[in-house]
């Protein structure tokens, strides 16, 4: 019997970071975020205590996180590495599946990853991700390596501890928004 | 000891119609919608079953689905009624909070609302809950007649069992976009 306080499975470092800065940004009115729960079914529940006595993990987790930034609608997954690449078997299929179907609705999914040992944060677009995902279905490495992390989408902590990645997304949508699409004419 | 059987704690039909509804608006590539997992917070596990042998609700549930919509982002809370009219007490004020954040970021909120005993589906804009929700706050009635629910926002089942809400979203958006804004120019 193990309590529920093993880093991974209680809610990471890295969850607790990014919830306080999505709690930010919402009172900032700025975006407003969803932490998805991980899905558990219960099985067997005491209705007195209102606790739960029996349940198992579901395994079709999709994302993190999924919200709205001023119009946009985003999703995310958080990862975490303490190697200087990002194995892909942290990511699943069915992830990813959703990664592109949401994309395909023209919202924005990416990955927000942290090097654990550079004490880095990054922004990783989808796009990415699904170069390297493909690479390794033929044979190709199994992991994206740091080099694939952009300066450019990197993302800095901020004081009082917030992450601001909307910086990241914004900057992405800058390079990636077709010219004149903004409204403009 | 209550097994996890019960209705309205397992998943109730209405949850179940709109999860078969939201997998054919994935496969068509109509809409893609996650079901937000009831928040629960395990303190004890069985680690070799992957089980959990504790664990408690947690409070802080929000909306029961959010999505987007060919760009849209959207969240709806399904919600059931026997009665002739919704009851305020099935909506907490954070759902609401929720919703008016999620609206304020551009998005679209709304209550999927299923009479059942009249067998009638109803897309109710965040607009209309307010008006009732601030009412209540100064002394009025609890809770949304039936007559406050449009016609012209009624959801149909069709064939298959779908239940398309779709068409409701896209009338309210038709109804509530201001014009021009639509990019033509
Ligand atoms: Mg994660
Ligand atoms: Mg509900």
């Amino acid at each position: 019997m193990a309590y529920w306080n093993s880093r991974g499975l209680r809610g990471s470092a890295l969850e607790e970071i990014i919830n306080f800065t999505n709690e930010s940004y919402r009172k900032k009115g700025l975006a407003l975020f969803q932490k998805i729960p991980t899905p558990i079914t219960p099985v067997e529940v005491d209705n007195k205590r209102r606790t739960i006595t029996l349940a198992y993990f579901d395994q079709n987790s999709t994302v993190d996180y999924m919200g709205v930034v001023q119009g946009i609608p985003v999703c995310f997954d958080a990862k975490e590495t303490a190697q200087k690449h990002l194995p892909l078997q942290n990511i699943h299929e069915h992830q990813l599946r959703f990664m592109e179907d949401f994309q395909a609705q023209r919202g924005i999914a990416f990955l927000l990853v942290y090097f654990s040992t550079l004490g880095e944060y990054y922004f990783l677009p989808l796009e990415t991700l699904q170069v390297y995902w493909e690479a390794a279905q033929k044979g190709g490495r199994k992991s994206i390596p740091y080099a694939a992390f952009e300066k450019k989408y990197q993302i800095f902590q901020q004081g009082g501890g917030m992450l601001h990645y909307l910086e990241a997304i914004a900057r992405y949508l800058e390079e990636t928004e077709p010219k004149g699409s903004d409204g403009t004419c």
